[in-house]
């Protein structure tokens, strides 16, 4: 793989941006691979995914840096840096559905990703020997509606100690407390097994069957405060029928569900989302 | 085109009923061409649709109501025939836009489909030179809360003047009482410009790019009294991106509006399509 | 479950088999759960596909052995049965990819499938350890020109011994000979990474890339002695863009492969195919 | 509308190409609206679309012209430019298939497209009143094996004297010669009723009955010298069954024929499209 970095930027946008990122990245004796911008006309906020391979004789570290300072300070951008080094760890949390779960272990052993799976948390003890037989660390902690703000202390403080930067909810069925969003200190990833915004809540092929749609969906989106109203990273369908009921509909979406899933993660792996407001740039 | 007998058949299961109604089409020469049955097991509802060539002496029109005897009487079913030889008559009701009116008119002046387009309803004048360029009656009504009740009478004397069998709301952009429901007499197919039951009301393309969806989609539908709320026929979805500001999701959207709502009529008009409850049958 | 018979029946059209099987099974007092079929008009063919649950009193077995004789001697049909309690035996042959291989075992193991995964063929040793991680037996016979014969006879001698019902390509690089198809005594399928016939034989994700297609394939098939040529059971296409280099497509391919050949799968297991001439009917 | 300039490049690829032509426009006082590259890694070529608007006071025509020499002389680019205020000339050719050309013409009078269509070639005379009551001149040309060149000629003569820049077959059923494509001085777009390089030739609807595929598919590509091998712009497919016979396989084909070159005449419209080697690069 090449050695390149990365940066996400977005701003107020202003004239000469393009301009001038291209500009220091090739005064820096930088090359450019890949470069994507998007302006949202109604908020006037520029946003840029940039990857560029630097001179060999540069430490990565210390360009990124530099880079990030002249965009804070001479662009006025947010900026957030991944090179090519890195391999973010990831944790999973989990309650029995064992779908998403072996899909994204799968996935990212076969080196289909560049990331490393640090362990599982669940409510539930159903998925300790498929977690121990890929060699992974499973903590389980049973929430109950009197214990879950300490269980989520001690989620919290796992997953910190393991620097876990991304957290996927795959299937996990607890609703996670503003005080867990707050503290995890790393993006927290969710499928939900409908087509956002229809169906939020429980049970959502059960309602997707007593409203006899013709599509069921599945969303990826990034977890806040309000259930299911995050931003969505991705989204996808598959055609149903009146001859499915309830546990076709189930059995149909698992399929649906590890898709949406795996493309998101992808997606944020290879830093190409960007959240503001409630919605996501995803670059290509 | 096969000179045939289309029966739909419901009404709650029993033992037996595929073999009597098989039965009674071979006793009478018939020869089944194609038939589709569908058991939904948790209302225990039988639904059956079997298309037959009856023997060359045979009359359509007598042997469809002595089926339609046998299928209430020996089987307690609710049936409705349709002949090769129907050519059902439509209506269009429009407002300004008219990528569906002309795409339904194409359609059937192509031959696509065994049906007549009888006349054009609007509340505006928009679309009067078109529908006359293509020889159609052209009946403008302009719509008040006041007016309301008094042209939806008028509207429903020159829909039942012509025997209209169907009438296609082609992005009518009002709301239709349930008086005019009740008294029209004949199926009225909407279609609405989102996936439902996502974005119900008004100006659904505007608030998906607010939620920031990654797909929209659209919804053809028989229209009841609680709008946006009838049973569905069909759905399909297109993919956007943050690229997307509202008016290219309008853009894409008229395609998508236009493909679903041609495939909901082209079932309706080969008698493939079942409402019962607030669902769909649609047989293949 | 629901204790039931499944029956595929195929054979020249004539008139009246649909009252006639319908009748034979209301008349030993079974219950249709589906039925469909299917009538080749140009070949005058018909199929059927139809599933009954019979009295509690009557043995499937038995039961199942009458229809077949009915349907042989008095309709001179074909005729295929499964029953609800059958627990087919699979195999899988493969060489080095891995992802179709865990994509099936894991819906085998789910419960999503009534089968039975009972080992896996391969011309290399890569998969050993997985499979038997999985608690299955692992055959590796390496193939080369001079011993192809000889390991053909062996893998046949295996999966004979194993009682195996049918035999999944997995990925699996070897050309089977059609004395292997003769011999091994059930339905071998096949995924092919394009959708057929673009792109037959090796290196079909290069083979598109240097097209410019915009979209790529999978295709799951029958195997037959023409390579890439068997009967078709299921495809599905995935868009790519410029932007996809001969890797990416492969990547993308995975997944794409992964869920055409488990909805074959499925289908097959589902006694949903039936194949003749060079094509399959797949019922819903 | 916003006055702008649309910019196509490509060439060699070298360092700092991003940072000289953004530098450039920056430095002329325009604001870059979109900006999108890609790089052939196997090739070394680089391709990019860049949009801005220009300071008020600037000509369009002098400031592309200068860009152009710009692009020329100092970064050895090809390239080609549209301003925001072009409207081309459109022509199509069209044999008795009525459904694309009714589409197209619908699209532009709708708006959606800023072009102009100025007339219809035909090789029947099926679609003269339909073109003519659109408005639009129609030149009817039989095409005999004989009377081919000069035809050809009459048609280039034609085509030019209007002041063509578009010339798309919709569903044409001539082939064109090498000598027609040389002379006739813009591109030339095709629809083709099949998924390239599936069912190349006549009758590809009725070659995927025979081969028993489960999607159908549609092509749109620019014309060359060998028959449907040009650069593929779009493909798209759509699901059938053992249900559909040829006749129905034709039917839904059109709907896909009618949207896949709509999609190709948008994205060429919009100034999206580069064709190098036998590829196309697509820019969103």
């Amino acid at each position: 793989m090449e050695r390149s970095i990365i940066a996400l930027l977005y701003g107020p946008d202003q004239p000469g941006i393009v301009a001038k990122v291209a500009g220091w990245i090739h005064e820096n004796g930088g090359n450019v691979l890949h470069a994507d911008q998007h302006l949202d006309r109604q908020e006037n906020i520029f946003f840029q995914r940039v990857e560029w391979s630097p001179l060999p004789s540069h430490d990565l570290r210390s360009e990124s840096d530099a880079f990030s300072s002249f965009a804070h300070e001479e662009l006025d951008m947010k900026v957030r840096i991944a090179l090519s080094e890195d391999r973010p760890k990831i944790a999973l949390m989990v309650s029995k559905a064992d779908h998403c779960f072996h899909d994204l272990i799968l996935r990212v052993r076969s080196g289909e990703w560049n990331a490393k799976v640090v362990g599982v948390l669940s409510n539930h003890e159903d998925l300790r020997a498929a977690s121990e037989g890929y060699g992974l660390d499973y903590l389980h902690l049973p929430v109950t509606k009197e214990t879950k703000h300490e269980v989520e202390k001690q989620q919290i403080d796992w997953l910190r100690d393991k620097g876990v930067e991304l957290v996927i909810l795959a299937r996990y069925m607890q609703v996670l407390s503003s005080d867990f969003l707050n503290h995890v200190g790393c993006p927290v990833m969710n499928i939900h097994h409908s087509f956002l915004p229809s169906f939020v809540g429980a049970k959502p092929y059960h309602q997707a069957y007593q409203r006899g749609v013709k599509l069921i969906g599945a969303t990826a989106h990034y977890v806040t405060e309000d259930l299911d109203e995050g931003p969505i990273i991705e989204q996808d369908v598959a055609r149903i029928s009146h001859r499915h009921g309830p546990l076709e509909l189930i059995e149909k979406g698992r399929d649906l569900e590890k898709l949406v899933l795996s493309r998101a993660v992808r997606r944020h792996l290879q830093n190409c989302v960007l959240d503001y407001g409630n919605k996501t740039v995803v670059f290509d």
